[in-house]
């Protein structure tokens, strides 16, 4: 019998790499849906499945840490950051759920934009996380984690410029109250994905 | 004079459990409201009254930690835990109040809905932290954690089935506004239970 | 050559009086702001200033723990107080904002309310942060901490009042969202200001 001399530490970083590619994965797939908005488009459907392996896979992690002895850091510094990552996901579903609820019925380039910005801090997210297990590299994972927070300046600029557009449109008070909840929680997937960056810089504090 | 023996960490204990017992409370009592709602109902002013009890117990509990050497798990943690339970009620307060503010004039079935889950996930929480001192229960701790996450999910499909009755029904603007926030105010307090939830798992993963 | 002797705490406190100063007077400039509101008010600028010095501090109090080896507590709270205090600013600067892009035309009786709330919970955290730094004041600083969670209480409570009045003024829908919002987001400062002092609290327990 062969024995396996993997160190356990890699098997968490190879779970958190899963999670943070679920994670991109997911991003894209809402851009993809908001570009080509249709109330039956199969991206919706997909997301779902998205939401579902990453509840799988945090799961896991949060498992596997009850199970295991030596983890390349804090146990609850794991579980934050497990849940941080389910965190994105969650609000793309959440959004992606709310516009078919809502019968929305026209694309629009403010929720394209917006979903633009998420994916990039998703994309920022997935290198940092394979990053992290390199300590060398802890300056360039701190160096996204501005980035990632950057982002989420923009998030805010172009959540602003999209609501004040619903006003100066003159459009009906209910089509406002819809489309500026569509925007606000996929400006609030932007902002779960800066809690999983403050989540990363915390533990790069705490063990620098 | 007789010395009590009681263990110290036998009192934390027993405050927490007054605090979910507490919640759980709230929670049939806003349940009754909703359910059998009008403007007066004498449950508004007794989930006030319920609410300031939390806030009793939540200071009782953090100026124990101050004074007391040994506990049973991290200051912080005590801290987190009892915080995370008080932020259910003032949630519960929260709706009650504003759904007398806004004079609504009607039994709601989606609300009587989302307060049912509500209650059973304080019951969950009650259950997790009645066995939290024991060590042996460990496990069926966890399991009570799972499972008011699943109820989270539970509330978000209310809320989602909620809200889209609202816009389905023709009814005016400033309605679906009053609703849609007694609707989002409600499962804030499911997600407050989460929180709790959350903050449990942190103080096992971290102890385990 | 003349050494310093300075401890590299003092210069941690320092930093921390520097941001809870800057934080005050954000308060103070969007109390100003509101109480003589017009579309083109300097203090609109003013506060992005402000902002914008906040993420200034911030990242120096974040750089300094990374390459500082001694500091007054943990290099996690460190990171999550300047945190808590830069989301006070983020929360004025983008009530602000809204206020502007909303077009709002006249100035309000309960937006002054919550912002003079907001400018007393603000004084009481610099007085904390000053006092922080001297462990004979732990009770003074608890007390403080205490203080602003009874004007989160006073603001959950301006802001009831305040929505409640829109509904009661028979105002078209249009003006019920955008002013609910400019309200809602003044009493979310007044929480994140409740955040600070959690940690506050958290980091004294901690070291209790």
């Amino acid at each position: 019998m062969k024995l396996s001399f993997i160190p356990r530490e890699e098997k968490f970083y190879e779970m958190f790499n899963r999670s943070a590619k679920n994670v991109v994965l997911g991003a894209q797939t809402y851009k993809e849906l908001v570009e080509n908005w249709r109330q039956d488009h199969p991206n919706i459907q997909k997301i779902r499945d998205i939401e579902h392996e990453g509840d799988v896979i945090t799961h896991e992690i949060v498992d596997g840490v009850n199970r295991t002895f030596v983890t390349p850091f804090d146990r609850e510094d794991i579980h934050a950051l497990a849940s941080a990552l389910d965190n994105v996901i969650d609000s793309i579903q959440a959004v992606s759920d709310r516009m078919q609820m809502y019968r929305i019925d026209r694309k629009d380039p403010h929720v394209a934009k917006l979903a633009e910005i998420l994916l990039k801090s998703t994309e920022e997210i997935e290198k940092a996380i394979v990053e992290m297990s390199d300590s060398k590299k802890t300056r360039r994972v701190l160096d996204r984690c501005i980035e990632i927070n950057r982002l989420e300046n923009d998030g805010d600029a172009a959540l602003s410029d999209a609501v004040g557009s619903l006003f100066r449109d003159g459009m009906n008070a209910i089509d406002v109250i819809k489309w500026k909840e569509v925007y606000e929680i996929t400006e609030s997937a932007i902002d779960r994905c800066e809690d999983v960056a403050n989540t990363i810089e915390s533990v790069l504090v705490k063990h620098g």
